[in-house]
């Protein structure tokens, strides 16, 4: 769809062609944000078929009764109706010649150039700059340039703030304040309906011909739910007409709101407004892109060097970097990463197991502080965990599959998309059937805490976290009359698959879960008297450790047949084969689902995503590594990958078991996801898990990294396309940076002289300083290396 | 904008150019209904400006405690999305030629027919039909024609029903029930989300080539707020493609829902669509236009004859008794009519003193049966009333100045437009301060039931109506020094001008309201003792006779100055006098308001619309000739028509002095409201009331028809461009046909041979059958006639 990679390696994406039609692809993947606020990148002129959007990152509300907590669309302050001479200024007609926009992910600008002749045939050159700040995460900055070529215009602006947009159709917010301050400055206060945040918004622009500001009174307009700035400039052929527009967004949960009114917060936006102004776009943007220098590319840069092919993997796992950051709430530890970050409506902002298993790995080795407020919010939403525990009859913390405001509990949505059989609405089973989510925020607290040596960490929050999640499991189990305990009626990863009876992964994180907290119990009650004391009380662990000792026991877990592969569930391996190649190499996800229903899908060998191959992930060292690559093959014949956090699962465990070019060819898949032309569903926000699967591609598969046990192994071995990588990891306070070629390893701890334990390509060593290793001989299959 | 009026002889408004930058006012104008629901003519295909809209009477919601009660949006049943060659049917892209949109007033079927190249370079032949029953209310048809020119096509189609649609930003609805039946008829449930109605949307489809229908499973698309059906066809050159769609609306608060459960309408609903399929689109239409002619076309006919602009004028009272018709809820009493009908969100369907002043005469003279529903609806909306005067401080039934539901009392919003020199927004006084709406409501209660002769109206309502608004009246009173009543800090009809003391339409029909309630004080006691007796304890009447008669004998009304005119209220003449040729010249409304806000307008000699001018109209009998003219000719030249309620009352006034070419322009004027080109207010709606006033210019000026004092009165004289009126007027159950030439005037009844005592051409008689009559010498200022 026009996405165009010749500029990746000055770190542009390009689109190099206006398809009115697809626009929904653009806006979300070229979005700009800051972990505060998030904004798609929609043109300044209108569309039909555009979808607006700007998120605050926790500012849930709840529409009605039967809808869920949801993420509300926040009045636009980007639209702005430009005429030349009268006529709208519109790509759908006029000729356009020289079409580009780009996104520059180093400097978080979206730029969009474009030579265009109106209908009665003034040409003029467009171009429009765009930014969402970094150092002041209130402030979106806006700059339209306009130069008449083939003979004096009038250019008419029409621009303010719209708070007609919604969640399609759904409309969370109530209209509060809106007017004008000295026909200038423009600010309208919308309250969300039901959580009752006040939102802030205000805008203010200038004008000007040839950088002669135009001292001009806008004409003001107030209608429903709309506020709007009128303006017009007599523009000479060859003079350059400049509109910049000033935005700040304030809202009462604000990470800085704590103790401000609504009127202080209408104070600040204009202030903020203001000063903007006094700034000037330039400025702005380039505090902005020195804030990214040091928060991201300076901090903890990733460089492959290789053939052609490289530099688009290259971009793609900076590209992954930006997304990580503007769609992280890094700021506050009351929110957490939206399924499709703040970049639109899908899945209503709500945070899943996404978080721990696909982008937590990047936080913790990256940006520990932001790993720290992501798992902070799983121990703050411990009350809706409890509650939904309790709920369903269980004890301890159950977590939400979807997850939303802190005391929430569980908010997916009861029903989507339709069953093709029965005409009826598909019911969604996720929130109550899909109880692994558990012991991945378990898995998750323990894994930050262990990369970041994070003890404050785990003695506030981790061990209680740990704990509580393994009384759920130990409620959860059901005595079987083989004498085991079995988990059953779930949703496992792969969401195909409804009631199942004995998800492998399921029930052997469950037990993880539990060995874990009987582990801490022994560590806290020797170590910690103290703490020990405590949470023994709040959670009553004498009992507790009689459940967890007893289910750890007797729990069901599913063995590899003769095979070497290890069933999915009670009734995977005995389901109908079918020929997939269709759905294999299907361009778009879902179409197994236009064919069958899921009570059809359900009697079929087809995965939609990893599954046991996520549990060999996490816990490698449980399975042989005949049963692993016996169940890979196995699974990677079967799994459809119409998840977007499947492929890059499939991609590290290639690496680790040396399969190059699969691994290599699944990376490629797994980093184009929003970033390729293929993923429509991109139209409703970028996929934020697959940013953190590319990153694990790189980093983990490619460079070898991982954590296990508490201990650092690094291991990588390169594709054929990379000459070199180099990546930057932070472990446990120490910053180690990597480079790898094809001949060796070099490692350097850049924090200080601190040795550091880890593995080499399979060699325990003490690193001081800085290191050369040999890699691992045999690391590929069938290229001896 | 496009307007056409070529073929207005036949019934026909032609749309002649397609400008998708001004597309509400067609949407608005060509607009279909039945009174039950009103169907805003927006495209099948989607364009960004478009403002799509359904509307059923009655369904009123609130959104949130900030906003009022109005009419919601209804989920849209008419968009379609058709490609050709897989590119979406769209006119602002590739190549239009012979377009014409023509709405049919006597058939109330809307056309679009159109010849489009596609961009890639398909030529077809598109034409679109769509009619809303006025034989069974629930019911929408629409078909489409699609023949391929230049080669063979494939059309795509994706249709259904779209929940999306908003009242500009806020959405009324909750999602139910939505499902597809058979993968054919959709259904989807929607429920308000305050006031807790259910809407039952159902739809099905029929594809035919050259007539031979596709029996095609639809694609199913069940989305947020969203329930498609897909189709595809290949479609030979020359042949022709057409797709019928028949769509049902049912809700809980139906005329016919009483007892039927959301199951039951859904049943309901389902039934409708297969009946609409088996009888097919044409089979609908003709049912419905032998609806028209019999409940209007047929009734109560009007014809203009003369020169060419007779033709536009004879257009333009029967697109007038269209819209009428369309608007009106001739089927519930529970409700009543807004002032944009049921064409779009303006004013949100709340209804005005526009019923009683502007509209009732017609209904009262051509449809009995409506007009009593509709002063019905005053009646049952009393309890709302006394709670207005309640919360006012008054006594008795302070009727709100916009009306929703029956106890809803006042709904007036609070706030509208902006403050150009404060930026704020502008408060509306209107709901607090507009009381003349209460003499309003009065005065046309007592003219129906005059003019229908409606007895049994006036025992059940009519008397109890006049006696508690008048009870109102009396409590409204202020003494001041002068030892006059006064009635302080009001807005009249001239909304211009707030806070004003002794506004004289106000005062006077105050004190109309209190006389009447005298006279039927007395009438009553002596004629009806029994109903007497009643009303008598529930009102304490005794009480209220004397309040009453302190009222009448103390109220002050305004008396003429030297120079023979009234003042409109104590302020009006001595404001300043400022040059308003500018603003009576203007081609859009509202200027004045850019130049000036509404306190610096209150320090000018300026109205916005006919003020003391209705109460001429109203009362004519107790103005002297000389101070009505000397009157007339002062506010009209101070009249800027800034509301669509003002040109007929001048025209009409025009009329009875003789002001033959004025008030054939000014009539000219009115009768343009909508269908001119320049009210671009009709964007959101049609002026339900300018309706009347056109109905009001023909049949009241040049017909010269009116009830006075319980008399009928026919005093005509046409237009120099008018050779021949006739038109029927209901008198007291008898339908008189006038007929109207320069020589005379002939008057039959066509009801029978009961003796009809009326006035004709200032002489007093008794029509038995048909009877001719001269016209009156002199009628015609300065012209001898």
């Amino acid at each position: 769809m026009g996405m165009d990679y010749s500029r990746v390696r000055d770190w542009i994406l390009r689109e190099d062609c206006f398809d009115p039609l697809r626009l929904g692809k653009c806006e979300s993947v070229m979005s700009l944000g800051n972990g505060y606020l998030g904004l798609r990148s929609a043109t300044e002129e209108r569309y039909l078929r555009e979808t607006r959007g700007m998120f605050v990152a926790g500012t849930f509300n709840k529409f009605d009764e039967n809808e869920v907590t949801e993420l509300p669309n926040a009045a636009d302050l980007t639209a702005m109706e430009l005429t030349i001479d009268g006529e709208p200024f519109d790509l759908t007609v006029g000729t356009m010649e020289e079409y580009t926009r780009e996104l520059n992910i180093r400097t978080g600008e979206l730029v969009r150039r474009v030579v265009w002749t109106s209908p009665a045939g003034q040409r003029i050159r467009f171009a429009s700059y765009r930014t969402v700040s970094l150092k002041n995460l209130h402030e979106i900055a806006q700059r339209v340039e306009i130069t008449p070529i083939s003979g004096d215009v009038t250019v008419g602006v029409r621009s303010g703030i719209d708070a007609t947009v919604t969640n399609t159709g759904s409309q969370h917010f109530s209209e509060g304040d809106k007017r004008f301050y000295d026909k200038k400055a423009i600010q309208f206060v919308l309250r969300t309906t039901q959580s009752g945040i006040d939102f802030v918004h205000t805008t203010q622009h200038r004008l000007a011909v040839n950088d002669c500001v135009l001292e001009q009174d806008a004409q003001v307009y107030i209608e429903r739910r709309e506020i709007f700035a009128g303006y017009e400039a007599q523009v000479p052929q060859g003079a350059c007409f400049t509109l910049e527009k000033y935005s700040s967004v304030y809202t009462t949960r604000d990470f800085d709101a704590a103790g401000r009114t609504t009127a202080e917060l209408q104070e600040a936006g204009l202030a903020a407004c203001r000063a903007m102004e006094a700034q000037g776009y330039a400025g702005i943007l380039a505090d902005s892109v020195a804030q990214w220098e040091a928060e991201v590319w300076g901090r903890t840069p990733i460089c492959i060097e290789g053939n052609a092919q490289a530099g688009l993997d290259q971009f793609a796992v900076r590209f992954a970097q930006y997304h990580m950051r503007v769609m992280v709430p890094a700021q506050d530890n009351r929110m957490n990463i939206g399924a499709k970050g703040l970049s639109g409506e899908g899945y209503k902002g709500h945070c899943f197991w996404d978080t721990e298993i696909f982008l937590l790995p990047y936080y913790s080795f990256t940006a520990p502080e932001i790993a720290r407020r992501l798992e902070e919010y799983r121990y703050l939403s411990l009350p809706g965990a409890h509650a939904k525990a309790a709920h369903n009859g269980y004890r301890g913390a159950m977590f939400p599959w979807e997850s939303a405001w802190l005391d929430d509990g569980e908010v997916t949505p009861e029903y989507c998309d339709v069953d093709i059989l029965t005409g009826k609405p598909v019911k969604v089973w996720s929130g109550i059937l899909e109880q692994h989510i558990t012991s991945d925020v378990a898995f998750g607290a323990w894994q930050y805490a262990a990369i970041a040596g994070d003890e404050d960490f785990m003695d506030r929050y981790g061990y209680e976290l740990i704990f509580d999640t393994a009384i759920f499991w130990a409620s959860r189990l059901e005595a079987g009359e083989d004498g085991c305990y079995h988990i059953n009626d779930v949703v496992g990863p792969d969401e195909f698959r409804e009631h199942v009876n004995d998800n492998a992964f399921t029930n052997y994180m469950a037990k993880w879960n539990m060995e874990k907290a009987l582990e801490y119990y022994e560590l806290l009650k020797n170590e910690k008297p103290e703490l020990f004391a405590a949470l023994s009380e709040k959670l009553s662990l004498a009992e507790a450790r009689e459940a967890w000792r007893d289910g750890c026991a007797h729990i069901f877990l599913p063995q590899p047949t003769a095979e070497n592969v290890l069933p999915q569930d009670d009734r995977y391996l005995s389901c109908r084969d079918i020929d997939l190649t269709k759905y294999k190499q299907q361009e778009h996800v879902g179409g197994i689902t236009r064919d069958y229903n899921l009570e059809q899908i359900n009697q079929i060998q087809v995965s939609k995503q990893a599954d046991v191959l996520v549990l060999f992930f996490l816990l490698e060292d449980r399975f042989s590594p005949e049963v692993k690559a016996a169940t890979w093959k196995y699974y990677e014949q079967r799994t459809i990958h119409d998840s977007s956090l499947s492929l890059s699962t499939h991609a590290v465990l290639a690496c680790d078991m040396g399969e190059r070019e699969m691994a290599y060819d699944l990376y490629q898949k797994a980093s184009m996801i929003d970033l390729g032309p293929f993923m429509s569903s991109s139209n409703a926000g970028i996929h934020a898990a697959s940013f953190g699967g590319t990153w694990q591609c790189v980093v983990y598969g490619f460079g070898g990294v991982r954590m296990l046990g508490g201990k650092l192994r690094i291991d990588p071995l390169l594709p054929a396309a990379w000459d070199r990588l180099s990546y930057t990891v932070l472990w446990k306070g120490q910053k180690l940076a990597v480079e790898v070629t094809d001949e060796k390893i070099v490692i350097e701890n850049l924090t200080g002289d601190t040795p550091v334990s880890l593995t080499v390509a399979g060699e325990d060593c003490v690193l001081t300083g800085k290191a050369a290793f040999p890699l691992r001989a045999g690391r590929w299959k069938g290229e001896g290396k």
